[in-house]
């Protein structure tokens, strides 16, 4: 239990520059020791998985359905939910912080459920939320995979420490 | 099943006027004949309730805990689901259209799960949504209560009819 | 909130005697005024769903799926989980008592919680369980549908003033 | 997702007996290079956990809780649920068998679940289930902790070679 785990969260269905710019994420975290946790399935969490593996790092897939065998093949630890997009609590409650790389409304899903848990969230080109006429900058933008990790890395560690004094 | 659903959501705690109009739009729910769902709390949720009451109308609590007597005085039917926050996708995927009153994270955790569920989202006063410099328009605006409740009705109705057809 | 609950489950195929039993416990249950709570399916769900509307009383189906058309024609209030067979934990949750008829093992698992939830279980011709030499006899054994749902009531009613106390 | 997936399942508390099989379990499947999964407490769990770091295997816990401290020191990658009582679905689900060893009402809901899901059960001194006058015998019977990884792992494989086929 001491690594640290980061979450990697977007679409199944993303860019190429999307998908790239999650493999460099997915290398990095392998780079510096993190284990990568995302929803196990296709486009950002397959990209990102396929960069964790390429750098020697360990992955774990949050699947939604009933059956391993629709992880993608780059899961080491397939775990299998059968809860359909209630699955996507679990991905970021098991982080010590999320990177989000673009994203759809189940992305939207899991960036709200971190800000309400208290889990750090990361953002590569994701989500903008305002209410009002106020903008709410609970996201922490990143410009580069590099960067991203560097901070998720870094508040997911401040925030263990401040859980566990 | 004839009934029509309409969940409304908003924080376990809100401010006066959020209370007020979540009031308003129970009452004018009831009104109309529909079923109230939400999360059987505080509130926006017990303001809702309180509302559909005074209506006469029936009200479901979709509860987080474990137990029933966290439900509010005014919720007829508790549903007991021991899930906490992943409560919050039974409520909308149980509904025809979703009123957003206020919120906070929970509130943006189901707008995200309605949208990814095509279930129509009608917000009083509750977030916003971009992506980059694109401005994202899909949770539909009402300026008043009776506005909101008419505006979920028709869109859940379209809903249902394309659904069934 | 003042009505009793009570969840009938059993298998979504059945015998013609499971299915008259479950509608004859349906029957009773509206006779006596209490909702009927359960799965929203067809087998013994339909049948005690069928019953409490020949009876005139209500009935909630807390379903697996992603969309309400799941639900039996005789279900008021569809509860859309979408979470599989998590869904029975909901079930018996909401529950004052359960009353299982037959059943397999989606059954045996809402026994199971029933019982580590410290819900009243009557069963009619249901499952039976041991460990090692020793019979564990948790099931209260009912003999005929009136007498399953008299014990159920008298035993929900004694849960819930042993919990508000 | 080579590695073949066990769960071991039993209660947070526990005889010391049963804790002496749980650790031997956890033992032997380290020893035969499989990743034990289990529900990251007390207990069965928790013996189960240090048997298998002491043959050093890798220990996945499916946490009920929202907190990763809640795991026992021997969890490698815990997984935060939040869910409750519903993550016990996961942790069968996750499995390519079960080994129960011992255990109270939540081990009889995974049981049922797993035998739901067609996924193996080997018993060590657990519940036994009939119906009526009909022994069901569904749970294989191990009389050491060497046979029921034996037959874990036999019938693990079994069952996946039959499922991708």
């Amino acid at each position: 239990m001491d690594k640290m785990i980061i979450a990697v969260i977007g679409g199944s269905q993303c860019t190429p520059q999307e998908a790239e710019a999650a493999e460099a994420v997915g290398r990095e975290l392998a780079r510096r020791g993190a284990i990568l946790v995302c929803g196990g399935r296709g486009g950002v969490m397959e990209a990102a998985c396929r960069g964790a593996k390429s750098g020697g790092g360990q992955t774990v897939g949050i699947l939604p359905g009933t059956h391993r065998r629709e992880a993608n093949p780059y899961v080491d630890i397939p775990i299998v939910t059968g809860l359909g997009e209630a699955r996507n609590l679990i991905i970021v409650r098991s982080a010590d912080a999320v990177i989000a790389v673009g994203g759809e409304y189940g992305t939207l899903s899991e960036i709200a459920f971190a800000l309400k848990s208290g889990v750090p969230v990361v953002g590569l080109g994701t989500w903008e939320l305002s209410k009002g006429d106020r903008q709410v900058e609970v996201i922490v933008r990143a410009t580069s995979p590099v960067e991203a990790v560097e901070r998720a890395i870094e508040l997911g560690a401040k925030r263990s420490s401040a859980i566990s004094r």
